[in-house]
């Protein structure tokens, strides 16, 4: 290991760069087993199945045995969804719900016998399987199933004879032989599950971005691609909605230590494979003792939650429980949640919600909630935001809070909220400061430089 | 059995008229097991799936069980193989049908999951299987399987609950768990074969035609609908190029006696269920004794073929082996054979091949087989085409092919070449005169008239 830890917001592409140092790659293995996986838009058209045939096979001809797992073609998943809704806009009783697999895991059986075509076409022996040919078992939660079990027989005696094998992703089929799917964004998982029940030595993300960031580009120019991030880390940005993996995946692949891999499928298919496999950000799963030295690291944002503030309730004993139970029982998820202290008896309550359920949640608080509690007000907010430091070193350290504030507080900007976690420290703002706030903490942790110093 | 055996063009839609008659139809069943199968016009929009949906849930509340199996929304199958195309032109090795039908099986994948979701949405119970998922057990001949097997006991502890199941035509599983397709046109064989398994009391074939006529009615404006028509007589059109049924799912109805109807899917959802039950045409299969009262029935017509006539070759033995073992080697079907009797120790020997295998055909014999045979000239003609009458009746029956001769004749007409099977005469004449000949062996046979006279 070699850099800085760093964070992670993605949703910008860069021509991806060779990286300057040497890390823990899959190329330096001869003979290695190695996962690909494929996005909607890498397979978008036949063109661009070709183009990732000639990338694949330049794996195989270079020594290593290929296992790959494509998305349906961009478009083929919503599609086929939306003729499903034209048909019963209200599919969601079980027995729906099945079809609706049935329906959607086709577009990604299309796109293997495609990719296993263009393989063919380029002089590859190659075979491809459906979830339920592998098999990949899952339970039966239709549309947002679980994997259990993955027989990996098949794959390697088809690797064992020289093949290259192409399996689903998306999509698994449960103990009575129903075909089930794991939810938008699941090729992700079933890459990284086939990788672990196959003891890949790298499991590939080919995506449309080019590697995990300290921060979006977009907002700050200065910010830096990531050569490597930490499971913890990255399982902490995907559940702050950065776009780049799938959260189960980044699960997946820390629970079975899969060394996992996110990088351009944008780059020509016949870059030179020393520069390919050494692109984008290496996920991996850090020894603790390595995790001590490492400090802040990257800088994470989102403009999805509003602020809803119960004022001079009285501070009794289940105040909490008697406003979240009823916002939860209206099935609306609660973020971040402050207590205020409490003056003559009474306090104030805040938290924020995903915008979408603003209106619902205010309505259900002022019409029920606050007359029930003898609230004296409620107050809501949606031109907020949520800025947040992630870094696997908080854990470790003392003062990063501190400095967090401190640099807000050197760009004026005042701090609605705060919540702490053991690697993330977040602050709710005004949603104007955003950028600014973005900007001043990536400066503040010196997430421009190659190595960040200890603090 | 009420009416005049008859024969058996089809290709023209017209509106169902109620059947005048009483034959042995389904509705009078009461609970009777159904399987309906629909071509992929009847499923080619989500519109025209609802009017599917509402029409199967006509026959459900009437009582009945139903097993639907549904064809690819029409040009699906034809999209996902033209992109197979794209990427591998050549697919044409076992590993490359392999991936061929895994990526076409998916077009009715998708037809039965979104017939489910429309059959749900009219509140009935629906559940819907791929071919691997009943699972119909095939051999390994990718593009072109056949069924060996199907377990129906998924099928049936489902219809016992109230479901009806809808089931992928067109494909099924092989003995190592590839999937297989039939080839096209295989979801007829998918729909009498399920309909076999189950001993089900009727096999409906909705299709752009409303029946099976005796002749084309574009050529011969009285042709008639049949109420009725043997299985033999519908083998022998469907082998003559008549597209309303393929010819292996009638030679399975007739293996396994399976009373089949092909109906029009035109006519409106809610048209009343004893009308539609007694529409088309039934295919049945006939006691030999019925049989002995049958007679000529049908007129069927091609202009498909072309006639070559090998000149001059010297009248030895296994001259016929000489020239059509050539042609056989060409990988050249031939149909009409005929050899004339010998002048001088010379005969000329005549047959038919398909028009687009014409030209390749005549260069053959005049570069190749000729020379070696000495034969004097090899001549041509396409401007031909091939009237043929059909009839279970011919078998019993003599003076059949005379009134044809006799029938040619006093329209003018010449015939240049002529075969006999059992129950087929036909003859080959000028493509000019086929309208005519149509409409005058029509009269001859009076098949404008419901009930024929035994001759």
């Amino acid at each position: 290991m070699c850099c800085a830890k760093a964070t992670v917001w993605a949703g910008y592409t860069r021509r991806v760069l060779p990286s300057p140092e040497p890390v823990f790659i899959s190329f330096l293995i001869p003979m290695a087993l190695i996962v690909h996986k494929y996005g909607g838009t890498s397979m978008g058209s036949t063109e661009r199945i070709r183009n990732v045939a000639k990338r694949v096979a330049k794996w195989v001809r270079a020594g290593h045995q290929l296992v790959v797992v494509p998305s349906a073609m961009s478009g083929e998943t919503n599609r086929l969804l939306g003729l499903a809704k034209e048909l019963h806009p209200n599919a969601i009783d079980e027995a729906a719900q099945r079809e609706l697999d049935a329906l959607a895991s086709t577009g990604e059986q299309v796109s293997v016998g495609l990719l296993a075509l263009a393989l063919q076409a380029e002089g590859m022996q190659a075979v491809s399987y459906a979830g339920w040919q592998v098999p990949i078992r899952t339970d039966s939660a239709f549309t947002k199933a679980r994997i259990e079990a993955i027989d990996d027989s098949r794959i390697r005696a088809d690797l064992a004879t020289g093949k290259v094998v192409i399996v689903t992703g998306f999509q698994g089929v449960d103990a009575e032989g129903n075909v089930t799917t794991l939810g938008r964004g699941g090729s992700d998982t079933s890459a990284v599950a086939v990788a672990a029940a196959m003891k890949a030595d790298e499991c590939l993300i080919y995506t449309d971005v080019d590697g995990v960031y300290t921060t979006d580009p977009r907002v700050v120019p200065e910010a830096r691609r990531l050569h490597t991030v930490s499971f913890e880390e990255m399982l902490e940005m995907a559940s702050m909605g950065s776009k780049v993996l799938q959260i189960r995946s980044v699960e997946f692949a820390g629970k079975y230590r899969v060394p996992l891999r996110v990088l351009s499928s944008f780059t020509p298919w016949d870059i030179d494979l020393a520069e390919e496999a050494a692109s984008g950000t290496l996920i991996t799963f850090e020894d603790d003792e390595k995790m001590e030295q490492a400090v802040v690291s990257g800088i994470a944002f989102n403009r999805d939650e509003a602020k809803i503030a119960v004022l001079g309730v009285p501070d009794t004993p289940g105040i909490a429980y008697q406003i979240l139970g009823a916002v939860a029982e209206a099935n609306i998820d609660v973020d971040v949640i402050i207590q205020n202290v409490s003056k003559d008896g009474k306090t104030d309550f805040s938290f924020t919600v995903n915008r979408n359920e603003f209106a619902r949640a205010m309505a259900l608080l002022k019409e029920k909630v606050a007359p029930s509690l003898g609230a004296t007000e409620v107050v809501g907010d949606t031109r907020i935001c949520k800025v947040s430091i992630v870094g696997i070193g908080m854990r470790s350290h003392v003062g990063i809070a501190a400095r967090m504030f401190k640099a807000l507080a050197d760009e004026g900007i005042n701090i609605q909220m705060i919540s702490t976690s053991e690697i993330k420290t977040s602050v709710v703002i005004d949603e104007k400061y955003m950028e600014l706030a973005v900007r001043g903490l990536h400066r503040a942790f010196e997430l421009d430089q190659d190595n960040a110093p200890a603090t």
